[in-house]
């Protein structure tokens, strides 16, 4: 496989690089008018995950409208829980609901990786937006494919949806009948690391596990429930794929990133929350680095939108193993030519 | 002043204890049938807030049913912001709101330290609190006054009311506009340290500010918009009372647990989300750490609570400069019985 832009790629390696690659989490999205006309076309939310065409079409609309240098798998992160029997769906203007959740002890024991067929769709999807990408052979840039990480998947599994609250009834699970959350992760290991052997055979080139509740937990416990699972997936990954890289992004997790940076992935990101110049400190050298912009910027001005990026990457190598991106993904509010303000200001960086 | 128990207080000197002086955020409230039955009695809310009688009804239920060590002033973080004008409510199983946030340059200049007096309801309960602890010129245990912090005011003033998505609109003045953000901050510095000053002097003998938001900014933003503003009314309380211990209580800003230690605060208010072993490493011997049981153990059985109290505390040394306490306020649906437990256990730890 050549790539056209193979920039995103090279920032997990230790070459200085000529400016840092750029995608934005949640690219393709809401803030985007021809995304909203083609999820008009779609239907519902999970209609547009379940038809390759229509993800192809969603995947292409950021690139065509910006200068980015890697593209994401249009998809949930609650595809593998949904496949597992547990009901997904998405209200109009609210988050993810499961029908059945795992709220007592026969749900869980009865819980069990799907077969894989059941997520055809996904591998299809990828299929078709590598297709998308690819012209006389040569792919435009490379294409992320991701998953919930195990704990994070546990979380709306548990609870049945969202939470403002840290997950309660996740965590009492946690707290009263450990065995039975341990054993919510151990289906999740398996479950997301066949996912993730799927996607990369049907043409992901890199991959991203999406954690964003680990935070919720104390530092000891996150990495007992947390990222010790994702390090399973990761270790598992790489053994299988060793040249494709694999990132975490565990929100609020600041407190922990010596440690993501151990795990064996290639590089994790960083949210909003956190600082640029701590996390290179903590992670080392040879991890790449992936944030951490406020995706607020994008619903202020220009001229805030030049200063704060100017002051956020102070004293930070953005030339060296690292992918500049948000600290969290685009908000549904953003102006898209603010999008373009950040992205040309990145490419002069 | 003599007390019949100051275990709290000597807990803010370098003696060792035989037991941790244990109290809970939140002691007085809704999980509590008699909080409830006062709550009834005084109407709304504030109602409850602005009658010195029945603040000093609903301090003493908790300390009558449970072994406690310190009673805290029954009243509400945003009394302040209500005296600068801004009407503040409770909706019916709501949150706070302002009638009138600081939307706008206008609302921001008009804003300015609200004079005591119209506060004097706040000091009238203090004093009838006090009162209600002391027989025969000894006071049964210690009396904790308290104020939210500049930052977690300003989020509240700006946004209107809670956020569940980091208040977005306080954050979005805080980049756009720094300067009316900060007109903001230092209106509260001045009318926190006069709220304070006020309670100490009606007879609280200890502090404690509140900062319930910080933890939302990325470490250098709350070391410069959090904690410096708390920092100097530290400095301002302490040069005035120096026998007043005065702690900080920011969640979610474990990453500077170090910075709150060397602020010139006594104390550190530790959240359920970080590690009381870590919280010592970083603040240090000399200055006291409460906290940081997680809530929602209140929630499940004796077996679980009596387990992760033994777990929570390895390695960490209680008897010194430590208030056992909760990493977060109680929450409604606690069992009252289960709180029993909770100070057993502790009290033979």
């Amino acid at each position: 496989m050549s790539f056209k832009n193979d920039l995103f790629l090279r920032a997990f390696t230790d070459e200085k690089l000529p400016r840092p690659p750029i995608w934005l989490m949640r690219q393709a999205g809401r803030y985007l008018p021809e995304y909203r006309a083609t999820r008009g076309k779609a239907g519902g939310f999970m209609d547009l995950c379940r038809s390759p065409s229509f993800c192809a079409e969603v995947l292409l609309q950021p690139l065509d409208r910006y200068d980015l240098d890697a593209a994401i798998l249009f998809s949930d992160i609650l595809t593998v829980p949904d496949a597992m029997g547990l009901g997904l769906s998405f209200g109009v203007g609210e988050g993810p609901r499961f029908a059945r959740p795992l709220r007592d002890e026969t749900a869980v024991k009865a819980l069990a990786a799907p077969d894989m067929s059941t997520l055809q769709y996904v591998f299809d999807a990828v299929a078709e937006c590598k297709r998308a990408l690819t012209t006389d052979g040569v792919q435009r840039v490379p294409l992320i494919g991701f998953s919930g990480s195990p704990f994070t998947l546990a979380c709306y599994m548990i609870e049945g949806g969202g939470s403002t609250d840290a997950f309660p009834l996740t965590r009492r699970m946690m707290l009263q009948r450990p065995e039975l959350f341990q054993h919510v992760l151990d289906t999740n290991v398996t479950a997301v690391t066949a996912y993730l052997s799927g996607q990369v055979e049907a043409g992901a080139n890199a991959l991203m596990l999406f954690d964003t509740w680990g935070g919720v937990l104390a530092p000891r416990l996150y990495r007992e429930l947390s990222l010790a699972p994702m390090q399973k997936i990761v270790a598992a990954l790489k053994s299988k794929f060793p040249q494709i890289p694999v990132m975490i992004f565990s929100r609020g997790a600041a407190h922990s990133v010596a440690a993501i940076a151990a795990s064996g992935a290639d590089g994790l990101g960083v949210d909003w929350q956190s600082d640029l110049v701590d996390a290179r400190a903590a992670a080392g050298p040879h991890v790449t680095l992936q944030g951490n912009f406020d995706p607020l910027l994008l619903t202020t001005d220009e001229t805030t939108i030049r200063r704060e990026l100017a002051k956020s990457q102070e004293g930070f190598d953005s030339h060296h193993r690292y992918v500049a991106n948000l600290g969290h993904g685009i908000t549904p509010d953003t102006d898209p030519a603010l999008v373009e303000v950040l992205v040309q200001t990145l490419r002069s960086s």
